[in-house]
């Protein structure tokens, strides 16, 4: 295949936005534009501008294979997700389940659509799923909600961190009621404040009801922001709408401990047959694993303790419509594993971060939909449950993953009698 | 529409596995699986068995959205990447660049093909290419190259694990041979002992040329690990095939210091105006906000200091067949920016641990095909480049995003004068 | 010098511990007796059983060293801070200072008694000082204080951890009164909870007054613990008092963002021409040193981001009856460094967990004391002024070797040009 | 008592340096100086300095104290260690022991002397001893060894940075013949190389005899450091003896993986007889309390895993003449207890950052040598031995908390059944 001469390298102006670019700034970041910005009307995708794209990038590749057909009819619907937009990638989508899920919010035995191309993952998802539909379910439980903005304030001295702070204290209810115009949904439920030296970090806290909500809290503390630069007794020699210490698309350990979007914890306790018949170990070997890996997550620096939560979440979130990315935040978390008083695996996982929503983003598309609808987790009054089923389906992997580490030594010992 | 009626829970042997079960455990890991094991060529998606699925969910969802005709027609493609299939999920792709590399491997202006649903993200990224191209393109160098397994063996006493260590040190020319009759194109390059009480961690790593290798390191040290069981003169009382030091799909502080997969360092400068006509705020501001915002990744316990890095290559990741949950270990490094001397803007990027290959797992599908072609970027020789490609689309995102925030509070200013 | 011939082994019961084994338990673990337990008249430092000590170790080393005509005299009063008493170690002492504190509870100028035994040392701190001096004094300000202690309850199930947890949270006002009533300053004003799968951490937090508070959190709690086991009416099948959330004696990123003991910020202004006389380089070099450590610290995985509190407080407290072993803790935090606006020099440290006290402990012993007395910061409401000063000779130290560091390579160039 | 009234603020030449001035810059920083100026033969310590500082600060405190007549006749054996010089603060110090302690290089039954004023400190530390003592000793393993220094080199462009590191590489033995020229003792043993876009760290790692090594070090290093300023043909912009990836004086993820110092990893075999006898409990219960413990350690984001190792080390090293900020490194590391096979308890510990030496430093003074001597472990040929006492003295207090913590636990139920 002809590969487009890019060595020339004539064509910074190649790719024609298909928007104004006076509303080019505000576009460029969600995490900084006024909500007004936001209803600017124009087509993100417009035929003209996709038929120019294949025009040159035609020769690089075959366009049907991105622009199918189905693709090409459903652009449109597309429009508030992507820009320049090309064609569409397609994931392979399987099917693990059913899964029993005992949930504050979600009760139910669910089908889990995960988006992969990584061969065995569904097929261990599934197995670990089977193992606690058959051990009667895994109880599941939300504790906790919140996810924050941080803007941060410089000031010449601690001084004026300090009288900056004490005015800061008095606009609590002021700041909440701006702050909540913004959104029908979103509530501020917490400010925190964090003095460094002469910075002063705002930690604004929400709970963002059935959306993942980065959006929502970007939105409602810009609104926040600007009121204090312009009404602040004491204005700050320079100030951002973030920090950096919200943990937006970063694994950190204060929101293992804390929370960022939902966290939930989940358990199954396990019948030693069943774990002997599913997983062809034992639960001793398994509560093993699991202290030799937790010393070796220690070792390694890790945040919390776990196996592979991400290829769970990845697989989830890509399927669901989710932010993709947020696998970084939410692949944290602790897994534990012990022998039960009655001889029995009793397994855990505690992840803080998840980062889910049933409404917004991706959501909308028609495919992510469906596999929202396939659990019957699409739309309002869903992401609590949404959450709770996405760390029983952790503990799934965990249990999966677990028990191949543990038969695969015990096979061994197999291998070397037969001999 | 119909919801399918799950609340009986008498659907526990729902789903028919398209492959014999008698090989589930082996595929179920892929972790554990031997060799020989893998050759099964019973094809994961049989007509039969996904007429069978939809029949049952058919109920749930419309069939058509997941089950296209394209998908329909490729779906045997997806023989060796998922289990389970019912269909495609759709991710729409919007071009980022052209992107200006001037790399050791990378020497091109590359269209980025992005896959996300979350709007703004290709615009920005487009943003910081289109200024890094302008500014003539960013310097990247891969660094360091290393996938790792790390079996761990259990002894009894640290006399015993002490007397494993001196065997172990015997042996390294011949694991090497045994390991790498496993794989034509991987190669062991280093073997570490970690020593933990009576536990011994053996940190076999690997270079794994144009794949990302997890398979390739897992398939060979397991080979290892079962000549050592069955050789050596001290038997542990238990072994698995990882303890947990490898880092796989986990971030981690080891590896932001030493590598996982590939590491590459990217670097760009950039004149003053530019900064100025792309991103409308100066280099002062942007090196201002990148010393606030470490500090703020310090306050936070995060590991190394980034923005956003999850976003790009989530979106890369996904568009490309890469594994997608490697965003979870992916997604560390260091970003830093700093006012250079001709008083322009001087920004890097250190990313050591980007997990991405040009052959193999989900690059052999249609789509993730097309959109490394695109970047002509598919199939041998190609993974260096490619890591480089990657570093430097974060160093565009990072440059966008860190000017938005900083145009933002200028912007404020603005508003703030003209009342 | 003859030594015991310990080879033997047969001097198991060598040491004749001077108090009655009956209370032996209690005594073992501050973290863990109940208060009456601690009024065990009976002296720990009998002339007996000391003189029996050197009767057999005489022949070790020489005994007027460590036991001297002083010790001697006032071996009773070592009663309460040691046992197995055989004499006193001397740590040479010099001063630092005058160190200018202008503090929200520190005013004035401080000679600060360091001991060590590390050459250079008390000179660093001292140049520091007479900087911090010089440039009109430090800002100092206590932000917060809390010092915790972290039960865990184990139960059978999540279902009983949340019921326990629901019960918890109706007892807040009695475990106050219960945990208040073993302590005269103590105060219990923060009870918060961390759940686990089936584990439920409470943390409860405290003001400890002029007390470093280590021993008064444990009691207090203690009872609390005792009165839960006792009342609730979900009984755990296992209960620790403390789970390992509180940070005693560790460092962790969790205490970093939030506080253990006393979190005090503190900065300097310091004009250019003072920098250049003192530290002999410029606001310029200090800044980026400052800048290229911090991204060291983040490669290294460090906690936080300082160049040596560790040599300051650990001088300070022995100096001072503090706990050394608190050094741990407490040497954490974050230094700034940045060129001012007026060309000068901005210099902050924040340090979270400062475990300071100016009563118990070791501050009634009589060196100690008479160092706590050189600073007029000794006995009651001093504790807040002891952490100020803490911070700011700490900030003295970073001056001093951050000075160090750049002053070397200026001198290095001369020497280049000298040639 | 009056107090001086420094409120005056008029003291800022209060303290006369004991030395001349001119090598001050040189002294302040031991982390810089060229050896040769270490030379310089003025006392510290002179008889009419001091007594100028009594005059005045005998205001404010009682002189005897801390210039006892033994201090006052030792003073100038301080000269070396100490500026300022004032008089001596006295350390209590216990015997804890006898330890028994199988190493590779310790043998021996040790009495250890810890200096403390922490209550009940020596009496659990005691305890601990005994039970390790009564069951055979633990074994302990040295297992690596190596101080560094990290200077950093900043650069134009990575091109440049890359150009340098290519000429490093080709002086790796000229750089080792330059280190060692400025020791009798060090052995430069390693070289790594760490590129972070522009800036390049270079890892010098030796092996340090039986000092503790970190002026050494630092000495070797800054004779390279010079070699490559005035020798390179690549200058940097800049450069800095050290970039912070060190780890002295901070605790952090790398060396708890890696090594600072002394790494030991020792254990210990216990029957079950034995826990009941000295700590009334069961490995059961101590086991379970590991585990707990360990799940609040990686939920605090601790660096590593243990209860205490600071109250052990801090005691050891003052009592010892080690350098005693280096708790804040040398407390991290791996407890580990677990149920043995036989129904006993086994337990283990690894310490990678043992900071401690023989020779050298604060061993030369009076108190401290003696405290040496009554373990046999003063001067050459030692230093081996004393890590592995150290890190059994931390497993001794290991053994003796989490003992005390589930006892505890159990003397609960035994009240609650008493009523």
């Amino acid at each position: 295949m002809p590969k487009l001469n890019l060595s020339n390298r004539d064509i910074t102006q190649f790719l024609q936005p298909d928007h104004c670019t006076s509303t080019l700034e505000q576009k460029l970041s969600p995490n900084f534009a006024r909500p007004a910005l936001r209803l600017t009307p124009s087509p993100y995708i417009s035929e003209k501008a996709l038929s120019k794209r294949w025009e040159k990038i035609g020769q690089l590749t075959d366009q049907e294979i991105l622009l199918d057909e189905q693709t090409l009819k459903n652009a449109t619907l597309y429009n508030k997700n992507i820009e320049h937009f090309i064609g569409t990638v397609k994931i392979p989508v399987g099917l693990a389940g059913p899964l029993r899920v005992n949930g504050l919010h979600a009760k139910d035995d669910y089908l889990i659509p995960l988006a992969t191309t990584e061969a065995a993952l569904v097929a261990s998802y599934n197995r670990g799923a089977q193992l606690i539909t058959a051990a009667g379910g895994a109880s599941a439980m939300l504790i906790n909600e919140g996810v924050t903005r941080t803007p941060v304030f410089l000031f010449e001295s601690l001084i004026d961190a300090g009288q900056f702070v004490a005015w800061v204290v008095t606009q609590y209810d002021h700041f909440k009621r701006i702050a909540e115009s913004t959104t029908s949904h979103g509530q501020l439920h917490d400010i925190n404040v964090n003095i460094e030296g002469n910075h002063v970090y705002l930690i604004f806290e929400y709970r963002t009801g059935d959306a993942s909500g980065q959006n929502m809290v970007t939105i409602a503390t810009n609104e926040v922001f600007h009121y204090i630069l312009e009404n602040s007794p004491h204005t700050p020699d320079e100030a951002f709408l973030d920090g950096n210490l919200s943990g937006d698309k970063k694994a950190n350990s204060h929101t293992l401990r804390h929370v960022r979007g939902k966290k939930v914890t989940a358990e199954v306790h396990i019948e030693r047959t069943l774990v002997e018949k599913y997983l062809h170990t034992t639960p001793e070997s398994m509560s093993r694993f699991g202290q030799v890996t937790t010393t070796g997550a220690a070792l390694s620096g890790s945040i919390g303790v776990n196996a592979h939560y991400a290829n769970a979440l990845a697989a989830l979130y890509i399927a669901c419509g989710q932010d993709a990315a947020c696998v970084a935040e939410s692949a944290v978390g602790i897994t534990r594993m012990e022998v039960s008083k009655t001889g029995g695996l009793y397994a855990c996982v505690t992840l803080p971060n998840l980062m889910v929503g049933t409404v917004g983003g991706g959501t909308r598309l028609p495919s992510q939909k469906a596999c929202l609808e396939l659990m019957n987790l699409h739309g309002n009054g869903k992401a609590k449950s949404l959450a709770e089923v996405a760390a029983v389906l952790c503990l799934a992997g965990e249990l999966s993953i677990v028990g191949a580490f543990c038969a695969g030594h015990f096979s061994r010992a197999h291998q070397k009698l037969a001999r």
